[in-house]
């Protein structure tokens, strides 16, 4: 019998030693789930070839990324959101028909309760940032319009701020809104022009960012969760693609769909129109939501 | 340009995207690094294939693992050892040559400072546990004895607790001791049986085990650190054969060569001489060590 079938460990055997102790595993998905973790961490120590210093490196930041989070901050979800883990998941798990609007990661800001408002409402409730105007249709891959339709909007403000980061500062529940569409499937509301903001980066994360010289911003954006009756619902983002970090951004939720098309519009009659003063931006997009069960 | 040049995140080329925002890495070694963990991470995602909600687990596992770290505990450690990476790295950086005596890890409970003695000490001050004798020799390759090489000893007791794990309980610094050889380089001392004992399994690790379906235990050991002028540090155990966890170590520390001889010897002449009473364990073992650069 050689050494690694008596449980003994070897270099060469590593792997087969370590998931082999799993054999009475409780739960068949874990058990498998855990050959694949110790396949990949084993190959990744051979490959790398650490030193005993940077083992103990790589321990020290797993336990100060754990040692970071509270109530209020998940440090481990942003190093998955910087490794591009967490896009990876969401890729996965929200493989689309041809033709269906992309997803991406929800982030943290999402909140409940949001009011829901009628159609044209203004989201901005403190008069602050460029006035932006958003409107498009909502559809099924077929291009039908999706009545009753269900669209949950929240944005940070010019600073690049969520109202739940300024308590006190911002109003309550300021630059959310959900909406709900009639007959026609259309959408629109007004809000302000979203600012790029960085990640939390006070911690592990932030440094490893630092050490990689990679910048911890986020390009602006609007998120979006998308429900209707007979539909997947869809978390995704739109972006303006002329934001300086849209190429970069810190957790790799940008895809070249999510690009709208942001204008910058000096028409004084339709700025009344929509009770803005002075030049104000335009920004269409169409979102198409999968069928239950359409395959992807 | 297609969408994953322009750094947009696509689920095919989610690797290259990822590390290659780490182009203005500050530290060669890091952004190597990084890349190999980026790649593994991603190949292991892809291949599991995991759900939000097992993604999720994924998080709050790491996140208690962080959280359970203190002053006097170590759990991404634990993890380490449980997942037989630390016996990975320690392989990677003990590459012997041939004939000379394997390494394993470590463990938590080394002390500095524990005393000097003369050959042939009893390193248990409680006269607690069953009586053992251990000897052996310590040469190099060539199996030239190495004098004034020092050997530093320790292990737990007969109910599985180092002296630092009871404070107050046993005295200080019993079951440890420094030993250095003379000219034939032979070495011996008395001590106790060991016995097999848990690594702490309260914590996000024990979970882990317990759901592998998985014991905590370490078959029954001796530490040692040998150090002599020339040679390469040795760390090591040697353990128990007869132990019932010796095909199941908990950390994957137990290679075959380093299973020492414990046999039982009743000889009341010999147990006297040795100023014990009744039979008594008798081990040997043998260790050689490397010369520094000696190839391995
Ligand atoms: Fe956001
Ligand atoms: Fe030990």
């Amino acid at each position: 019998m050689q050494e690694h079938e008596k449980g003994f460990f070897t270099e060469e055997n590593s792997v087969e030693v370590v998931a082999g102790r799993n054999r009475n595993a409780k739960d068949a998905r874990l058990k498998a789930i855990m050959e694949v973790v110790t396949r990949k961490l084993h190959e990744a120590v051979k490959e790398i070839e650490p030193t005993q210093e940077e083992w103990m490196e790589a321990i020290l930041f797993l336990t100060r990324t754990g040692q970071m989070c509270n109530e209020w901050r998940q440090e481990f979800i942003l190093l998955s959101d910087t490794l591009g883990v967490s896009m990876l998941v969401d890729a996965i798990n929200n493989r689309k028909p041809s033709g269906a609007s992309e997803s991406t990661v929800l982030g943290p800001f999402h909140v409940q309760d949001a009011p829901e408002l009628p159609m044209g409402a203004n989201i901005c409730l403190d008069q602050k940032g460029e006035d932006m105007v958003i409107s498009g249709r909502i559809s099924d891959t077929a291009g039908r319009p999706i009545e009753g339709a269900v669209l949950d909007v929240w944005q940070a403000n010019d600073e690049g701020f969520y109202d739940v980061q300024q308590l006190g500062i911002q109003p309550e529940f300021n630059l959310r809104g959900v909406f709900r569409t009639g007959a026609d499937g259309r959408y629109w509301f007004r809000a302000v022009k979203p600012k790029y903001y960085p990640i939390p980066h006070d911690g592990p994360v932030g440094q490893m960012l630092n050490h990689l010289g990679r910048h911890p911003y986020r390009p602006a954006h609007l998120h979006f969760i998308l429900k209707a009756d007979g539909f997947e619902t869809l978390i995704t983002h739109i972006f303006d693609p002329h934001d300086p970090y849209i190429e970069s951004d810190a957790v790799f939720g940008v895809k070249q769909s999510l690009l709208a098309d942001f204008r910058l519009v000096d028409d004084a009659a339709r700025a009344t129109g929509y009770e803005f003063e002075g030049s104000f931006w335009e920004v269409e997009y169409d979102f198409v939501l999968a069928g239950k069960g359409e395959a992807a």
